[in-house]
């Protein structure tokens, strides 16, 4: 049977379409040292009606379906079984439209992130989500998977930037939302379906993205201060006195950034002494006028004491060498084997959490080190915890996530639940919530078929 | 059968919690002229649990459920028929804390909008949202209904201000996804579902609203623009020049602006010979900082000839009377009989559209008024057509929203479906997105018990 379904799909996609055998299983099944892909085939439909005639043959056969993006999501959303099909949007790889007036791109899922990105900026434009893994991710994987990135404090996540959609149920019918307007109250707003749904309810085809004015200046200081309260009083400050133009504030605790900069290649800009050091950045309307700005609000900071000391960067090589101190994740490869958590708490619950969750590690793991930093202004935090072994790994997660549900925090930020944080949902959502969550997976995808085993089983 | 479900659900809510007869039918059933409310009964449950018991009674009785929250909606989502109860929840209007240093407010639904606005202000914080019916307007129905108001532009719909949400579903099953964090992926995300689905999904009876930084100071400026392609470029000087800042863009035809300032209570501030008129308003740091912002970015403008004059107000007594001629609704009244639509557009498509209209309108009601405001940043335009009798309402309706559609405008920007919208929605929606919203009512509400009729049939 699979034969003939291989070869009744090869008949809608052409053979360019699909690949089956080595072509697949040299493929990983997501970002490094992801196993090999294992599914019977890939297609790759060239457009919307291939893939809905693709989705309709799979929906008659009970075919599962996993859909690949550009495989950076971190929580192994994308892995296949033996029994799976992999759609791949690697065909659809057109930017449909960019309306300069209207300020919305209009683009195929295929489309990486950074080829967006460039898109909008070649008009003097700009898309303001970014992260990482710009020059793999698509747009479609950042979608349903909601990603944030370093900017969410100004512009939001995702969801914030998509107006318009289309997307193939798993029967094959075409879904298509591609309003080009930010206001639209006209029923339920379908795109929410399918935006952080991981690929479970519809497979993401098309986008009409929301475009900004391109920042014309920017500002960016690093500064020290002493007491986790100081750190909301800054970050109020801060917004009020830069006035919507504050783009980051990333937070790094001391075991971050003195592990960080004990490395050779980076030289500290301020002593490692304080128990925080905040990354502030601005942009606006040219880089002198950010720089007055930030500078003002830096005096009222330390005439406040809500700072110890700061450093208002005077160059793009002093900018990019205090984002090169908060990016370096290789610095944290040191404490290998490490184990990296993406969790959110409310503010005012975060220094307990890190208290008692350090606690725990140290009487569990003597030998465990435990290294913060994160997008306080958005309460996401990321803990990469350090010398637990990897077999260790399920007692560690749990350790991690227990403490969360109490205080109101998330288990998952940004990276999404997938594969992996699938035992771990429990702590996040009550029972009526998943069960709320099977009954919309149920309704859109009554055969269970698109990314089966991920979120929930 | 009714006089037994009344006397059970008495024994859930007690004799304050019900009222039946004359109470009910002296109460409107929405706002200004509404029909008087036909229901059996009107439930005032006093918390979420006598709420979860009320419906889930009535699930068992078959019976239909319409909620009244402050009863300001304006496209009939409200009314009842004579098999109807109504679930009100007015005395669920507490605030239930307020957490100043991770900004979030935390409250019951019945509370209004301005009683929430009143609150963050005490605690020197901000909550965005703002409309008319601020002192009626319940935050559930701003939920439901997805409000939008004057700030769009700057912090988005009602949708962008939710971070947590209680609802008790058809069958009184209570989903409670409080989140007080803003990043949260975990799973789907089920506050999507309630908000702006008018009571159609499910009651909603708390929420965890995100309040910003308190705007310390602003500055306001009334601006005339000759062409419409300067609109545009307009908006993005000023989003660029005010980076962050700019809160108001509001657009005037010159047949508002006209209408309005020949009334002697106002004095016109500019001369009416210009085709558009133009609010601009930006908060942040103090008066002074955003005076001298707004006073630069007008030099600019007056430079690039995108303006051709401009008024700077010097007080809080000019910036008034200038908002007093946005918002004078009544000025309209004089081209009475007079409907009003809310619909919103591409900017690009904008001017075509209301040319063809005019000329739609004037072809077959030669007598006809249209006079167009808005909110250009959002897209989202507000058409008042007067010297239409009521008679020909329908027909007039289908005028103005057919040509929508090909342009990809909605037929309702902010306002929503409800009653009144309903026979339309075809001109936004597709015969496959209609069928999708009615697969998730059937899966949430499969008796079609929670607000019948609306939306959809
Ligand atoms: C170096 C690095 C940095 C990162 N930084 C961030 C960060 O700052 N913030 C953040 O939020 N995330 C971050 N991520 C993770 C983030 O989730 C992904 O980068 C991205 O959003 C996934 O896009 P993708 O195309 O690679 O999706 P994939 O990895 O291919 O897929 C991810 C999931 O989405 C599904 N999927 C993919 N495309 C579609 C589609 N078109 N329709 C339906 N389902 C689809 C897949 O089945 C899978 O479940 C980072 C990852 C890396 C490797
Ligand atoms: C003067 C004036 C100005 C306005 N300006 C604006 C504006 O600028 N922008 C804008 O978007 N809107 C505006 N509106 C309309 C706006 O939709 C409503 O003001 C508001 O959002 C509705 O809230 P409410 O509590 O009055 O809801 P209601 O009118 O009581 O109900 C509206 C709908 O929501 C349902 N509902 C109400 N509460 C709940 C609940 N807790 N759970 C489930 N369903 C519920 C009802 O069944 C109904 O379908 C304006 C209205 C007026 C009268």
């Amino acid at each position: 049977m699979t034969t003939q379904l291989i070869e009744s799909l090869t008949e809608i996609v052409g053979s360019k379409g699909i690949l089956t055998g080595e072509d697949v299983s040299q493929r990983p099944d997501g970002w490094m040292n992801a196993p090999q892909c294992k599914a019977k085939a890939i297609i790759r439909p060239a457009n919307t009606d291939e893939l809905s005639a693709v989705m309709k043959l799979c929906h008659q056969n009970d075919q599962t379906v996993t859909t690949h993006g550009g495989m950076t999501g971190l929580v192994g959303g994308a892995i296949t079984s033996e029994q799976d099909i992999v759609v791949s949007l690697e065909r659809m790889r057109n930017i449909v439209e960019i309306d300069t007036q209207n300020r919305t791109l209009t683009t195929e899922a295929g489309v990486t992130l950074q080829t967006i990105q460039e898109a909008a900026e070649a008009d003097d434009l700009f898309y303001p989500v970014d992260l990482g893994a710009r020059g793999s991710a698509t747009i479609g994987g950042n979608i349903v998977t909601n990603a944030g990135g370093n900017r969410v404090l100004r512009y939001g996540m995702t969801r914030d930037s998509v107006l318009g959609l289309e997307a193939v149920l798993a029967d094959g019918t075409v879904i298509s939302s591609m309003s080009k307007v930010i206001k639209n109250n006209t029923g339920y707003d379908l795109r929410q379906l399918f935006i952080g749904s991981e690929g479970t309810l519809g497979i993401v085809t098309r986008a009409v993205l929301r475009l900004r004015p391109k920042p014309r200046g920017e500002a960016t200081a690093l500064v020290a201060v002493e007491r986790f309260s100081d750190l909301s009083k800054l970050l109020s400050l801060a917004e009020g006195g830069l006035s919507g133009g504050l783009s980051s504030f990333e937070v790094m605790w001391n075991d971050f950034y003195s592990l960080v900069t004990s490395f050779e290649r980076h030289k500290a800009p301020l002593d490692a002494n304080s128990p925080f050091y905040v990354i502030l950045e601005t942009q606006g309307k040219s880089d002198e006028a950010e720089q007055a700005r930030l500078e003002e609000l830096l005096g009222e900071a330390l005439e406040q004491e809500l700072i110890s000391d700061a450093i208002l960067t005077q160059s793009v090589s002093e900018r990019d060498k205090i984002w090169a101190i908060r990016d370096d994740i290789e610095a944290l490869f040191s404490l290998s084997p490490i184990h990296g958590f993406d969790i959110s708490l409310p503010i005012p619950a975060m220094e307990g959490y890190l208290e008692n969750l350090r606690t725990d590690l140290l009487a569990r793991w003597p030998e465990s080190r435990m290294i913060v930093f994160g997008h306080l202004g958005d309460g996401n935090l990321h803990v990469i915890i350090g010398k637990v072994s990897y077999d260790e790994k399920h007692e560690l997660d749990e350790t991690v996530y227990r403490g969360l549900a109490p205080l109101g925090g998330s288990i998952s930020a940004e990276h999404c639940i997938g594969h992996e944080k699938k035992p771990y949902l429990h702590h996040s959502r009550s029972e009526a919530e998943l069960a709320l969550m099977r009954t919309i997976k149920q309704a859109l995808d009554p055969k269970m078929l698109l990314n089966r085993g991920k979120i929930f089983d």
